[in-house]
C-alpha cells in the first residue's frame, strides 16, 4: 500500500487541490463569477427603464462606487481593461514611436494596448516577491539603458522617447509603487497602473491603481467584479477624467442637436446595463473580498508542508485581493509544472501557468527588452489555483 | 384669426409633426428602443446561467440570428460599431499610411475607425436620392484622382494607396450598390460597408451590408435592435470569419491551459449579456420593422403638399429600414433648417440635423477630399424626425 511519503510531487500537489477545493462540483474552473438577486434586479430594472445605452443612472452609480471603493477622486467606466490602458496611454501622452515599459510576465493587453497607441512595448523584469515589475532592477537598468533627450530620457539603442511605464499588480499582489514611483519620476517616465487584477489590493491602506496618474481596472468574466466585459481608469486628476470622457465617448461636444465632434477618438462606453450588474457586484465585493482572503491561507496552509513549493503569500505592507492563488515551484521546472497542470486538470480542476512571456510571442520577438532572468523563472514556475470566491465555502469535512 | 395659409414653413413644420406623433408623451425623443418580456427572461437567464462574459449561448445564438436574418454566411459580433468597422478594415488589408474613401455625410465612426487603422480618411460626395456615396460622382471623380501603383492605384496628390471604401446606408437607404462595386472594382479598392444604420434595409432582396467583402452593423442604444452596445461584421467568406475572431479576441491560441497569442489584437468581445438582450430585440425585429414603416408612410403623407420640403423615400428598387425619418428642405437653408430644429424641440419633438460633415470637423479640416457639392446642399437640407417604431400606434385621432 502506498503511503504519503511514496507519492510523487504531481501526486501531492493535487492532493493539496483536494483537501482545499475537493468538495466543489468538478470541473473547479479557475475562477467564475456569483450572482445573486441583486444583479437580476438591478438588471430587470434597468431595462425597465429603457435606458441600457450609454446615458443612465448605473453608469453614474458605478463610477461612484469605484471612485469611493478605491478612494480615487474619479473613475472613468469603459467597455474593456484594454480600452481602459489604451485610453489611459493616449491621454498619459503616449505618441507614436514613443517606447512604453511593460512587464515582460502579464496578459498580452497590457503590450497591445502600447501598440494601440502607435507606441513599441519595451520588456522589463520582475521582482521573485510581488511577481510585478521589480523597481530595484529597473534602477538598474534604465541607468545604462536610456539617455536625455528633449524633456525626457530615450532608449539609447532605439533613440525612442521612453514615455510611459505600466506596473501590474500580478495576480492581486501589490508591486513596490512607492519605489517605482522614484525610479521613474527620475527619468520623467509617466506612471499608468494595470490594476486589472488587483480590485480590492492596497499598498499601506492605499489602493492600487490611485499611486501612478492613471490606474486601470478590468470588469471581465474572470475578475472579481464583472460586468460582462468591461473596464475603468482612475485618477485624481479632473482634467485627465475630463479628457478619458471626451475621448472614450465619440468626443461629441454638447448641444441639443448638433453632431460636432473635436477630435479623433473611440467609442468605448460602457453601456448602462453592464454598469447595472456592475453596481450588484459591487453590493458584494467586501464579502467576496473576504471569502477570498479565506481561501488564499487555506491554500497557504494545504502546501505550506510541501517540498516541490509553496503559495504566493502578499508582499509584506500590502494586502492583496488574492484574485488568483498562485502556487510556485521551489525551482523553476517546465516539465513538472506542465505535469502538475495535466494531473490537476485530469482530476478537474482547471489549474493555469502564468502567462507566456511578452518576448516570446511571435509579435513581440524583436521587441526592445531589459534582461528577464526572474520573469524567466517565474515563467516556469507558477501555477495558478482554482481562485472563485465561492470556493471558500466549499472545503472538505477533512480540510 | 391665422388660417392655415398665414402659417409660416417652421409652423407648418411643427404642424406636421404634431400631425404624426402628437399623441406621443413629451418630450418624443428621436429614437428609442422597445423591450418586453423576452428582453427580461433572456437577460435574466443569462444571469443565472452564471455566462455573462465572453463566452455563453447567447453569443453563438445572436450570431446565428444575425446570420440567418441578413442571408450573410458569418456574423462575427463585437462591442460596438466602431470597433466592427475597425477589425473589417484591418482584416480588409488597411495599412497605416493608406487612404479610406469615405462619405463626407456620416456618422463621425466611419472616419475615425480609419485613422485607428493608422489609415488617412479621404472624404467623398453624396447622391441626392439616396443620401449616400455617389458612385456615378466617384467615378468621375476617381479618374483624375488616381493613378496606378503597385497592383492598386494611389492618390494622385499625396502619393499614397487608395485600399478601402465604406459606403455608408445613410439613415437606412441603400447606396447603389452594384454600380458602386463596379467603380470599386476597377481601382482594385475593397469594399466594407457601413451598415449601421441599414439592419433590415436590402436591394432587390439583398439585404445591405452583404454586398461588400465584409459589412458592418450597430446595436447602440439608438438603433432599430439594441444590445446597450454593441455591433457585428458580416461576411460570406469563412477565412474572413475567422480571422476576425481571433483579432477581436486577443489572438489566444486554443488550449486547454496556455496562454499565447499570434497578433496584436484586440478585446471587442460582445458580452453574453448583451446577446442576450440583442436575441430578444431580433425576436420583435420583423414587427419593429412593420411599425417603422408605417410610421415612414405617415410622415411622407404628412409633409406631401408641403412647398418648403418633403420627406426623404426608398431609392427605386430598394427597401429601407427607415431608421431615422428624415424632412428635406426644397433648397438648402441653414437659417430655416434651424429655425425649424428650434421650434421642434420647443414643441417637445426633439429632431436633429445630419451630423456635421466630416471635412469640416477640426481633426478632419486637412483631409483629402473630393468636391462635396450634394453633401453641403444635404447638410443644410436634412431634418431628422422621431423614428421610435411605437410611435407607429401613437397617430392622433385626425392623423
Amino acid at each position: 500500500m502506498m503511503t504519503m511519503l511514496d507519492r510523487t510531487p504531481v501526486q501531492k500537489f493535487v492532493d493539496g487541490l483536494e483537501k482545499v477545493v475537493g468538495a466543489a462540483t468538478r470541473p473547479v474552473v479557475l475562477h467564475e463569477p456569483e450572482f445573486g438577486n441583486n444583479e437580476q434586479r438591478y438588471v430587470a430594472d434597468c431595462i425597465t427603464s429603457g435606458w441600457v445605452s450609454s446615458a443612465g443612472k448605473y453608469v453614474d452609480q458605478f463610477e461612484a462606487r469605484i471612485a469611493e471603493f478605491t478612494g480615487a477622486r474619479h473613475a472613468v467606466v469603459v467597455s474593456s481593461g484594454t480600452a481602459a490602458l489604451h485610453a489611459a496611454l493616449l491621454i498619459a501622452g503616449v505618441k507614436p514611436g514613443d517606447e512604453v515599459l511593460i512587464p515582460a510576465l502579464t496578459f498580452v493587453a497590457s503590450a497591445n494596448s502600447a501598440v494601440h497607441c502607435g507606441a513599441v512595448p519595451h520588456f522589463i523584469d520582475s521582482a521573485e516577491d510581488t511577481l510585478g515589475v521589480c523597481p530595484d532592477a529597473l534602477d538598474a537598468y534604465l541607468r545604462d539603458a536610456l539617455e536625455p533627450a528633449g524633456d525626457g530620457f530615450r532608449n539609447r539603442k532605439t533613440g525612442r522617447r521612453v514615455a510611459a511605464i505600466v506596473p501590474m499588480h500580478t495576480f492581486g499582489h501589490p508591486v513596490r509603487m512607492e519605489r517605482l514611483l522614484e525610479v521613474a519620476g527620475r527619468y520623467k517616465i509617466t506612471v499608468v497602473e494595470d490594476a486589472a487584477e488587483s480590485l480590492g489590493s492596497s499598498i499601506d491602506g492605499r489602493h492600487t491603481g490611485t499611486f501612478g496618474v492613471m490606474g486601470t481596472l478590468s470588469f471581465n468574466g474572470n475578475k472579481i467584479v464583472t460586468t460582462g466585459g468591461g473596464g475603468a481608469i482612475l485618477t485624481n486628476d479632473a482634467k485627465h477624467a475630463d479628457a478619458l470622457r471626451q475621448l472614450t465617448t465619440t468626443a461629441k461636444r454638447p448641444h441639443r442637436w448638433e453632431f460636432v465632434h473635436d477630435q479623433v477618438s473611440y467609442n468605448y462606453r460602457m453601456p448602462n446595463l453592464n454598469a447595472a450588474l456592475g453596481c450588484a457586484q459591487f453590493d458584494k465585493l467586501p464579502q467576496m473580498l473576504e471569502q477570498k482572503r479565506l481561501l488564499a491561507n487555506r491554500y497557504i496552509q494545504a502546501f505550506g508542508q510541501f517540498a516541490a513549493g509553496h503559495c504566493v503569500v502578499e508582499p509584506a505592507g500590502t494586502r492583496s485581493n488574492y484574485w488568483l492563488n498562485a502556487f510556485k515551484l521551489a525551482s523553476p521546472d517546465r516539465g513538472l509544472r506542465d505535469a502538475m497542470l495535466e494531473a490537476s486538470y485530469d482530476a478537474g480542476f482547471h489549474c493555469r501557468p502564468a502567462w507566456e512571456l511578452m518576448h516570446r510571442l511571435p509579435m513581440f520577438v524583436d521587441a526592445p527588452r531589459a534582461p528577464l532572468p526572474v520573469a524567466e523563472r517565474l515563467a516556469d514556475s507558477i501555477i495558478n489555483l482554482p481562485s472563485s470566491p465561492k470556493l471558500a465555502g466549499q472545503n472538505t469535512p477533512h480540510g
